[in-house]
This record gives C-alpha cells, sequence and structure tokens, in this order.
C-alpha cells in the first residue's frame, strides 16, 4: 500500500533521491565501490563535499556574499551549544517560541547571560510574539523560524543592527527569504534536506573570532570553515543525501518554485480545517506555518474513526506532539500535493459521518 | 572489476550488510517507508536502536557489568574533547603514540593539566611505548589502541587503579580483550562498526558525574545514557548500518572467530614484507597492528610499476598517510582474505620483476 508520510522529521524525502542513494550504497556512479567504503579525503566525496556547500549557498542566493556552509554533526542540539559557545561573550537575546527555543535558551545560559526579548510561553506558544523591542547591546538575537511542534511559523523578521541567529531545522529551502539579514543559519537535515546525522551551518565569516574564550576545535566554526568542512571524518552518507536533495530542489525551479508548491499544499489543509467543524486548528491564522499543521478534533467520539480511516489510507506520522496534543500534519518539501489531497478528503468524509 | 578496497577509514563492510541497507534505503523490512524517513521515535527505529546498543555490549562481553553504550555523533574527534569534558577535574595522563593522540591531548588542555606519561614522538611512533609508569593521581589515563597512520597497536595494556579511557576506534571488535579493565571506550565507526557518522561510546556508569563543572547537555554522557542514547535526533543510517555489521560479527561468532581470520590475514602480508626484499615494513614487529600494515618499497624504482600492477588488480586505497610516505594496506574486518592474497601476489611478482 502507498503511504503518505507527514512524519514530523525524520520525514519524506523525493523518490528519486531515495532511488540514487540505495544505489550509491552498493556502487557509487558505477566506481565499483559504495559510498560508505570509500575515504572521505576520495576525489569522489570531496566533490560530494563542494557541491553540497555550494549548493546551500546558491538555493539561499548567498554567494559571494561573506558566507560559509559547513556540515557538522549532532543535529540543531549541538548547535544551540555551539552558537552560545562561538558568538556570546556578554549578553545573548532569544525568542522564545517554543520547546527548540527553550534548548537554545538553557544552552546558552552556560556561556554568559541570556535576556528572553519575547515569548509565547503563556499561551503555549499557539502563535509567534511580534512588536518586542531588540536591545541594542546584544551579542546577538536567536530566532526559531518555524516550530513544529506548535505549528507556527515566523512570517517577519525583526529589523535590527543586532547580528541574528536562527534555527532554521524545519523550514530551511521551504520558502523565499532574504537570507542575508541573518549572520548565522543552522539546519538539522532531517526534515527538507536530507536524512538524520547531518546539520547545516551558514555563516557570516566576519562574525566569528570576536569572543575570548577558547573553543575545542571540534565546537569551532572557523576550524570547520579552514578545513572546508572536512576537520575530520564526516558523515558521508547523510551529506550525499542532502547533496542529491539539494540537487532535486534546484532542478525543480529552487526555492521560488517550492514555495509556491508548499503554499498550495498548506492551503488545502487550512481551508479544510477552517471549513470543516469537525476540526480547529491549534496556531494563531497568522502565524500558521507552511511545514506544520496543527489541529484538533472537536468531537472526541470521532477520533477512533478517523485514525482508523486514516490507518487505511496509508496516511502516517499524523500523531501531534505529546505538548500540544491532537494531530500534526507535516508538509516538508519532498511530501507530494497528492498526499495532503488523500488526508483532506478523509477529513471531509469524517464530517459527513459525523 | 571486483575491487580490493584497503581503504584506511571510511572502509570495507561486509557485502550482505551493504545489500541490506542499499534495500532499507528504499523499504524498511516491508513497511512500506525508508529508513531514512520514518520518525526516531517509531518502534521500528527504537528497537534498531536498543539492538544496536546491546549488540555492542554483548560482543564486548560487557553486559551486566555496570556499562552502558551509546551511539553519538562526531567522530572521535568529538570524543577526545568530551572525554575531557566529563572526566577531566584536576590532571590526566596521555600516551603519545601518534596524530590521534596528539589530537586527544590537545582538546583535554584546555580543561585540566595533562601529563604525557609516554612518547614513541622521537622514533616518528613506528612503536609503542612500554615500560612507562603511571602516576596515581590521575583522573583518567588516556590510550589509543591502535594508530592507523604508523601501523602499531597496544598488545598489551598497563595495569593500573587509575581509570582507563581508550580510542578504539580503528580496532574495535577486531581482537580479544578484557574490555572491563577499560572505564571508558570510545570508537569512530567507520573502520570495523559501519559507515562514517556515529560513534559509539562505552562507559562505566560509576566514572561519571565527578567533575565540577557544567556540562553542555550535548556533550554530557550521562544525559545520553538517561535519554537512552536518543536526547536528540540520533544519525539513524549511520546507527541502523552499525547494528547489521555487528550482527554479521556475532553470527559469523563473534570478536575470537574474526580475530582468527585478522590474524591470518596479517601473518600474510606481514610474512610476505619480512621474505620480500624490495619491501621493508614501517612498524617495531612487537607492536605490529592486525589492522593496518605500513610498509615502504626499498627501491623506488619499483615504485611506479607496483602502483600499476595495483590498480590493473583493481587494488584501491593503499596509499600512506603523508606523514609517513609508503603504503598501508588496511584490514579491517570486512576485508576478505582473498584481497590480502591479491596484494600479496603482486608484492611477491614485483619481486621477480625487480
Amino acid at each position: 500500500m502507498k503511504k503518505h508520510n507527514f512524519s514530523a522529521g525524520p520525514s519524506i524525502l523525493p523518490k528519486e533521491v531515495m532511488l540514487k542513494a540505495s544505489e550509491a550504497v552498493m556502487d557509487l556512479d558505477g566506481i565499483g565501490l559504495s559510498l560508505i567504503e570509500i575515504s572521505h579525503r576520495s576525489k569522489e566525496f570531496v566533490a560530494i563535499m563542494e557541491k553540497a556547500r555550494s549548493l546551500a549557498l546558491e538555493l539561499m542566493g548567498l554567494e559571494g556574499k561573506g558566507y560559509q556552509a559547513i556540515f557538522l554533526q549532532g543535529g540543531a542540539s549541538m548547535q544551540f551549544m555551539m552558537t552560545a559557545f562561538n558568538l556570546l561573550e556578554k549578553k545573548a537575546g532569544y525568542v522564545n517560541t517554543g520547546t527548540w527555543s527553550q534548548k537554545a535558551i538553557k544552552e546558552a545560559r552556560l556561556f554568559g547571560e541570556v535576556v528572553e526579548v519575547a515569548s509565547s510561553q503563556e499561551d503555549n506558544f499557539d502563535h509567534i510574539p511580534k512588536r518586542y523591542k531588540v536591545p541594542g547591546d546584544l551579542d546577538y538575537l536567536h530566532l526559531t523560524s518555524n516550530n513544529t511542534i506548535y505549528g507556527t511559523q515566523m512570517k517577519e523578521f525583526p529589523e535590527t543592527d543586532v547580528p541574528l541567529v536562527c534555527d532554521m531545522s524545519s523550514d530551511i529551502f521551504s520558502r523565499q527569504l532574504d537570507f542575508s539579514k541573518f549572520d548565522l543559519i543552522y539546519a538539522g537535515a532531517q526534515k527538507n534536506m536530507g536524512p538524520a546525522g547531518t546539520t547545516l551551518v551558514v555563516v557570516k565569516e566576519d562574525i566569528l573570532g570576536k569572543v575570548s574564550r577558547k573553543i575545542p576545535s571540534m565546537l569551532d566554526y572557523g576550524v570547520h570553515i579552514k578545513q572546508d568542512s572536512m576537520f575530520n571524518t564526516p558523515p558521508v552518507f547523510a551529506i550525499y543525501v542532502s547533496m542529491l536533495t539539494m540537487q532535486w530542489l534546484k532542478d525543480l525551479g529552487g526555492i521560488p518554485a517550492i514555495e509556491e508548491i508548499n503554499e498550495r499544499k498548506a492551503n488545502l489543509i487550512y481551508s479544510e480545517i477552517e471549513l470543516n467543524p469537525v476540526f480547529a486548528g491549534f496556531a494563531a491564522k497568522e502565524d500558521r506555518s507552511l511545514m506544520n499543521a496543527t489541529f484538533n478534533i472537536t468531537d472526541d467520539g470521532l477520533k477512533d474513526m478517523f485514525d482508523e480511516m486514516c490507518k487505511e489510507a496509508g496516511v502516517s506520522g499524523i500523531k501531534g506532539h505529546r505538548s500540544v496534543g491532537g494531530y500534526r500534519a507535516s508538509m516538508y518539501n519532498a511530501l507530494p500535493i497528492e498526499s495532503v489531497g488523500v488526508l483532506v478528503d478523509i477529513m471531509s468524509e469524517l464530517e459527513k459521518k459525523g
């Protein structure tokens, strides 16, 4: 049975990418060796790494603008700590939009003063805080552009002279943004970019080297940049599949093309949530995420029927996170609009039955 | 053409493991979804993680002895720093047996006093230091059991009450040892355990929690243990393939069985190096590694011919590391003895031609 994979991450990747990755595990481009048994210093893998790095900058329109793209390990959780280790000298500001922001704040507190510039915690993070003031004396302001758990997404970003650091793990490469407004962007691969196991860090070089503490080599962005993202053995498979996925996106027309598709997918499900009395959206309308639609069933008596209908149709991964409950349909770049159609049909049918 | 893959790492894995990994990228065990598109909290992946953790302890004979196995990211290079972050309060001892020991020493110095208990640096690390005294006041003694670059391997380990930390990246699961003599063992996967992208850490729980500094969550062994190695999204593919490789080893008869095969492979090449005047081994005889045989050509005029013969026979990855020069044949667990035979035949033929 065909599955419709709404998993919040690790999540769906393009079928053609998975096919090529599967082949490369047996034989990489006909060289007679597997992708996973060659040296990372081989010309084949060096070319893969360089292509991944340049595709990331190209997709974001950041080529020749003083940025470097590196592929690290440890996920966004490692970046919560690394950003502070590398950038926090005295005081940093954080906008608290949910669980991941909170984790970033917790790690940063080990390195300096942390100011919560704004927060929507009182409302269980059902919206994005707006119209807050950014103090001018911050080393940086940290933002989380999309909140998978709550289904909220920043549509606008603060105008400030303070360097902007942004966790884009769950909406990187999904919509057009002026990425040059940010000084450091990080994103775990396992939503829009590739499989779990690598994290993209895009950093404006001139913000580095300003803290006085000594930084262990593996945690020092400067060390990784200097070594062309090969300070030590990189996570070969995850970077290869990320490269393929970025190439797939480029061939599709890049971020402008996928943004249009993502908007159509989101419109489809949010229209249903609005019109169908059996369902109620969780996130504030103006902050709804293009990536993760969160919603509840208004009549608990219909829950089992809905779950059964989803299961029968091959819809998987829509259980909501425990801190919000209900449902969450994650619609990352690689999810076909047909899958959203299948889910919306079930929702509509449930209304008739209910 | 069949390749004989002597790569120093990432390196050869069992053919059946690569086949199964390739299939899982398309469809994991017939569930209709790819290994790399399912949630790491799914019952399928949780089972994979738990199997990997228990296989690691089982192969090492460490079940029920107070040890935990966790799979982290960042390679051994991350462990150079994490071991010190978690264990170094005042003073640690290091045995310096080469490049990787030196890197470990460099990172540890950020956290406390580091004593080089013994070193073979003066002889370009062509042997393992012996008969050194281990001071009793060390927080731990750090060893590197096998040195890929120089082709040396520790055959004996110091008897001491000081906790032993050992980097076994390049010879884990390759020979019988009393692993319970060690308090912390770490190993990047990409030699004997799996593809690049994950690192096994086996730690005796009672050595943790003794340093006074605050440890960032991602660098804290205790945090990862408490979360069953799932504090954040783990590197799914690398752990899955490691699990398959450990299962392959178990089915083969475990470490005793592979040790016998590894000894036969090593005997084959070292006999040839000893008997063939065209070649000279680099490492001291008593310290020669079962994993990496390092050697030079005594007559430079034969170098091009040897390289050409290797290329024609599909022998790949035997170029020596730049700090030693010459050749290095890495014979990790998955390398068939037939491949060593092919190389030895070329060496022998070269002697006749030379």
